[in-house]
């Protein structure tokens, strides 16, 4: 098990990173998130220490979480390259989430923060924000897009198991909810929640945030699993020569990928999205606003426009309209390559995995396994070592599998 | 990785098992099962080899599954005891039956099978056999109790993303089915289903069925579990004093406790319930019918009368009338203690471990979670080594845990 976290904003120029963030205030989220994790996300430094507490949480947790060679997915395929799989489905909360929102919520318990409020669309960034609160002893609230509260009871009722209070956005219990449901927003969004729960932090001592991805000490939390992937192939003396991982905000991507970089500078990495949804392909690489209603500060990244309206899709995870701007500056730069595929053909990849071995991904992950289909069994390239990011689990979004099925299997 | 199986029929005197089986004719399972898989259910060898390929499949599915040491619930129940749990809940397919089932089709493939036909009550075993199925390259058909059928949508979408064809029963497909549909018993039973699979694979030549459990060899191949434990310990160099797990047909509890007897003799065995239900600690130990309709020999068993009506429960897996033959006798001798206890307790025991640990079992291993707790906590009682079999995840009965939630979290 590794003891320190993989910084990624070492892979930028300083110079860089700073142009980057030239519009942003670093006092400005002090008050969101706890001190040690602002001070994480703006660290030069190579590595950032693992406390030994967390060690453990990560161990009870179920890290590191298994690598697998599919090898009767290379039969079927008929490739002779290897596909590797980190599987991150198998912790508890179902996805890579945790490790990065457990780090959050266990440095805001250390400095004296009692409560989590935090923003969640599909649910997510919602199960993981509930079971770290509730691992460190801080009570959790949660504002969930209304929309998916009332389709995706399952994550609901999973947050509420780990002891949170999860609410439908927009709500009645902020200026700003009562505004958006005043104008005919029932069905909220994610900026309409991130908006709720700024006010309902702004007016509460102990209060904190958990980010689901985007901000740099999230791939920094997330470093765990391409540290893992590293010593997992040391082990088995595989050199991996390519690395593939889906990017919604960036922070499973971040998190997996570049940490493998320092032992394999080589490595080809390659970042997937949706065609519905294309930041890297077809976004612009400028300046923009994280959120929705346009109100943080610019950051500089890939965005398809802050006012983008994201289409629904299987994959919720990847509904957003920008990219972390690591992630971002590494594909301007050449250093990612960047791949948007069609999301009916993703599924099929994923329902093939299922069959062949058992495993059911979640819809996110479909993308990157598509890819990997292809480089594998693509006549023109020598095989290679694949590695593919499986983000989360599947179970709780088998409607995206239903979908697939003739005649379908559910109404 | 084992090798090989451990047979639990050796734990009984041959003249016992003898007496078991004494109204059972050997041929006459002999079309529903494959030749090997009935061999094997009669076998008195110590052990069964496990073929290279089925290693390496049960490898594929992440076995050997881990052994948690959950330090966090023993600092919060103040215990000086060790809690080890048996997490066959990261199995893709949810739970441990992918281990008894993947070896009946295997064996089935090889002798020239071509498809499985079975029964699936709220959906564990029909999971594990599509799957299993999918795995080896069987077609596979599944009858669906209808009340689980229309509530228990995930587990059906899991068996068609398998490439089950699964159909509810009662059925028009069957005579049997037809005759249930005019007697008004639309909601069907698990009695139902099997009367319309053997009426479906009586007239189909290739076909065979997925036992669940009950049957010595579903113990056997689920040995795997307890054969795994023993070499996860002794690579601790802890030595086991209580093993719990919940005995439903008994085939997780006959594969999680038997095997470790060889290596620790003096191991205390517990076997848990639920009071509802209470097979082993308030049946009869006499000669019963495993089927409901009691037109199947009749095997010694702990039994509550195969006309007995299981009342609806959260643990679907324990709504049987018998228990297997085996860990009858066992019980019956003194050898293993069974325990029954209240389905809100347990329930609030896995919310618990939920909250604590972050893993949500399965509404069967709840009562083996109770049991171990108490143990851990008796103040007559010295600390022990106690291992819990967590026989698979919850994510998919999240239904269960909304139950203890207040304000209930879902309608």
């Amino acid at each position: 098990m590794t003891r320190s976290w993989f910084n990624p904003r070492t892979l930028l120029d300083p110079a860089v990173l700073a142009d980057i963030y030239r519009h942003e205030d670093p006092a400005a989220n002090a008050w969101l998130f706890p001190e040690t994790v602002i001070e994480h996300g703006e660290s030069l430094d190579a590595s950032v220490a693992i406390p030994d507490e967390l060690v453990d949480l990560y161990r009870q947790l179920g890290r590191p979480t298994p690598l697998l060679r599919a090898t009767r997915l290379e039969e079927h395929l008929g490739t002779r390259s290897a596909i590797y799989l980190k599987r991150e489905d198998v912790l508890p909360n179902g996805s890579f989430k945790i490790s990065s929102a457990l780090a959050q919520a266990w440095f805001g318990k250390r400095e004296g923060r009692t409560v989590v409020v935090t923003e969640t669309a599909a649910g997510q960034t919602g199960v993981a924000a509930a079971l770290a609160s509730s691992l460190v002893g801080l009570s959790c609230e949660i504002l969930m897009v209304r929309s998916s509260f009332d389709r995706k009871q399952l994550r609901r009722l999973l947050m509420a198991s780990y002891g949170a209070d999860v609410r439908p956005s927009p709500s009645e219990d902020t200026e700003a909810g009562r505004r958006f449901i005043a104008a005919g927003h029932q069905d909220g969004s994610i900026a309409i929640a991130t908006s709720e729960v700024f006010e309902l932090l702004d007016g509460r001592s102990g209060g904190m945030n958990i980010a689901g991805s985007l901000l740099d000490f999230t791939l920094l939390y997330s470093s765990v699993i391409g540290l893992e992937v590293t010593e997992q192939l040391r082990q088995l003396d595989v050199v991996p020569e390519v690395a593939v991982g889906c990017v919604g905000g960036g922070s499973s991507f971040g998190g997996f990928a570049l940490p493998m970089l320092d032992a394999h500078p080589d490595l080809r990495l390659v970042a997937t999205e949706s065609t519905a949804i294309p930041t890297l392909t077809k976004g612009r690489y400028d300046f923009d606003h994280p959120d929705g209603e346009g109100q943080a500060p610019p950051l500089k990244m890939f965005s398809l426009g802050h006012d983008f309206s994201a289409p629904k899709m299987h994959a919720s995870g990847l509904r957003y309209h920008a990219a972390s701007p690591i992630v971002s500056a590494l594909v301007h730069q050449g250093r990612i390559e960047a791949e948007a595929h069609d999301e009916t053909e993703a599924m099929e990849a994923a329902l093939l995995l299922a069959r062949l071995q058992g495993l059911v991904v979640s819809p996110e992950s479909s993308y990157s396994l598509l890819s990997a289909f292809r480089r594998a069994t693509d006549p023109e390239l020598p095989p290679a070592n694949i590695v593919v990011l499986v983000s989360g689990s599947g179970h709780l979004d088998l409607d995206a599998y239903a979908s697939l099925l003739t005649p379908p299997a559910a109404p």
